[in-house]
């Protein structure tokens, strides 16, 4: 996907601790850069999670599937991009991607993260928040599937 | 998939520092769980990885894909069960199936991940080491797809 | 310190995502291992931390101060034993002594944790409950400084 | 001590992952952080590890005893400057002081980390090659301890 559909991009650096004896970033480590990047994505659309969004809208977002392709490795103190973009917006969830890029030329991750807006408590599927809705379509380049 | 099906199964109990604020586990350390298990199956068809297997066969394996559905959420202090089996053995690469159980109730989670044997420094596919393959054909109750 | 002054004993198998390229564990998981040593202590007097304690006694535990000595390291796969002990009870603050062994010969740390109890919100010390104390003093083998 | 005796900051935002149920961030990723600021000092005195530590002197560095003290606690989302210098070189080992800020108010950790120079394999004590100690005096503004 062409990087400029991404709104948003994540920078970070890789820590020594998050490094393996097979000298690259554990697998599961990925998981925590892509949740940092989302949260620059939910602090990009002005409803900073949780504050902004779970007491605003009394309704909290779960990750229902984690979709994660391994195309490259990311090595000790290597500077990453981590790109995020909302591709769809269904009635109680929703889908983003992700690439992870070092530098313009290694893309060495792809995922697909799909959320579900669900009651705090009851954990069952609640409407997405039209508001919610509204700041990412003002806040994507290119619109996401409804 | 029947319970049956799985011949290895990882036990733990999660760890207070891997609950997040939603006081669940932190979606990305199902991964870190999910690579105990594998670990727990690597010694159990006696080939402890790495020294049983990269140093045996001067091949590495490396993760290519995971996709984690998240149907549950673990809290502090529960005690899973984590299945792991093989489920395919293609030429150079693999996929394993995941279940984590909380008690024979709560299916927390599934995963699938496709791991490929290479070359540990090129990184090329390089085919699946044949005693490997009759020790995972030995250790399973069912076979897996070839 | 004699092993049979340890009350408390949690064991624990060395993670594949807890080594690092020194292909030692990372210095910082020692921390998780201790507390989940603590987890275990808390379960062993029968105030499992936090709805046994927080809710109980109105009031929390938190960590003013860690002191961990790294006399060897641990490995891939290791079996380690992580033992754990009240060594003095003040008024609102308390020290636990930790060891943590690689089988009968190699002590790999010692640590010295000293935890304050304090009310959950406004973080100011409060006395150790009474009865936390008492289950303290019936558990240990030596009794703890007062 | 005065923030001008640190002559290297790291500068980091709290992740999700970090963060526990107490919705402080758990007592053990402080020495992550404390980690990645060592990092920058050795990249800020011209000896990235490992690469131009390990392979330039055939010795390294392993961490032999570590003192934090919590004073304060860091939460989800929070900037954090993590201050850290050398304040003692002796013949093979050194020592590190480290200050955690959030904002010029609030002091959170105070830490102390003693490291040990030593051969990579055999683990032990080594002199502290003359060139990185020659490094370290030109990069502090005050003169560690000798």
């Amino acid at each position: 996907m062409p990087r400029e559909e991404f709104a948003c991009c994540h920078r970070l650096r890789v820590r020594w601790a998050e490094v393996d004896m097979q000298k690259i970033v554990f697998n599961g480590h990925y998981l925590t850069y892509i949740d940092t990047a989302i949260a620059d994505y939910w602090r990009a659309i002005g409803l900073p999670y949780p504050e902004g969004y779970v007491e605003r809208y009394a309704s909290d977002v779960f990750l229902r599937k984690a979709t994660v392709e391994y195309l490259g490795s990311a090595h000790y103190e290597d500077e990453l991009e981590v790109l995020c973009r909302a591709s769809r917006l269904g009635r109680s969830s929703m889908t983003f991607l992700f690439e992870i890029w070092r530098g313009a030329a290694d893309l060495l991750i792809t995922a697909e993260l799909v959320y579900v807006n669900a009651h705090p408590q009851a954990k069952t599927a609640v409407p997405l928040p039209e508001e919610f809705r509204q700041r990412v379509l003002a806040f994507e380049r290119t619109a996401p599937a409804q």
